[in-house]
């Protein structure tokens, strides 16, 4: 088993993956490690100590390959897989989702939504479909499901994750305004608070208030 | 000055306050630091730590006051002021979050939602008015605007935000797909980037698979 990688550190690959991202759209084809970090707002320290969790990338002397690293840190992240996902909540924040044309590039493939409301039946978002959530089981069983999206209010949340794992989906995308929190081992959860954001900004609001 | 609090200790703020929320919901009066522990799947140790970040709350061989510590971290998170927002880009991101009545009732009130889309103008979310963009500089001079949320395109983020800060609005929550760095000190941002947080879950799969 490989050693275990911090959380910490996996929050801040996306960040390296994006940033590398953009070198590479501006035509970079290597980056100091010290220009990596003035960019990034990180020392370089710090770089090199995420990046040597994965082995390390750099070459004293000549810095980062800016393609070869975007590449494998798109591997670490499994940005070189295909996930299908379903988002369960056809509302505004689902519908959003399937309109976010940047997942698709990164490889995250919207297949369908699923919703209770009998008004959404038929409609599409991007050309993907509205079911009805009594149709999920059967296309879970039809169709290959890597994540699922929760965009639904909490109450029904944690049966509704509970159902999904049972389908056979272990990756639950949460948005709904509790933690999840599943007891099979093999099932990963990415909850996303909203209302937790707000409440770090006007922590920091509140803060800069005080200093002046 | 107050002693500088790491933004670790403050991304787990909320989640103490959603947790006591919910306590006091089921009318728990008071609780252990071993049952808090438990509830929130974090050790009794970091619930002491990082509440004496902020001089500590609990007693010895009593615990803690469900009610008080909720008031206490509400306080340290802001969440005794009113906030309002403006949410740019009236697109499904920006109605999901007019739809959030959870965040009014933690003193965030969206106030307004601005578009260039013509076919948006006059439109209400949940009673809340769409503004064309070129009416946002006498908007913000008749109303107090506490926080601008982005929920528009990156390529324009960065020159809005700047905007929004020369018209005096110093906190900005960030959904562009980019990190916002703005020069003022006393501006705060807070990005909440949505494909990092499904970057992160993909490596989680990817890790599993590993395992398995």
């Amino acid at each position: 088993m490989e050693k275990e990688i911090s959380q910490a550190v996996i929050r801040r690959m996306p960040r390296y993956y994006r940033y590398l991202g953009e070198l590479l759209d501006d035509g970079v084809e290597r980056i100091s490690s010290n220009d990596l970090s003035n960019r990034m707002c990180v020392t370089a320290s710090q770089i090199r100590q995420d990046l040597n969790n994965f082995g390390g990338f750099g070459q004293q002397g000549y810095g980062y390959n800016v393609k070869y690293l975007h590449d494998e840190i798109g591997k670490i992240l499994g940005l070189d897989q295909t996930h299908n996902i379903i988002v369960i909540g056809a509302g505004n924040l689902g519908q959003a989702l399937a309109n976010y044309v940047k997942f698709e590039r990164l490889g995250f493939r919207i297949i369908a939504l699923f919703d209770v409301n009998p008004a959404l039946q038929g409609m599409t978002v991007r050309g993907i479909k509205v079911h009805m959530l009594d149709e999920l089981d059967d296309f879970c069983k039809e169709n290959q499901v890597d994540i699922a999206a929760l965009t639904m209010p909490k109450e029904k949340a944690s049966i509704t994750a509970s159902h999904l794992v049972d389908l056979g989906i272990h990756a639950i995308w949460n948005f709904a305004h509790v933690d999840l929190e599943l007891s099979q081992q093999d099932v990963v959860v990415e909850n996303v608070h909203l209302s937790d954001s707000l409440m770090q900004l006007s922590y920091n609001i509140v803060k800069n208030q005080k200093q002046k």
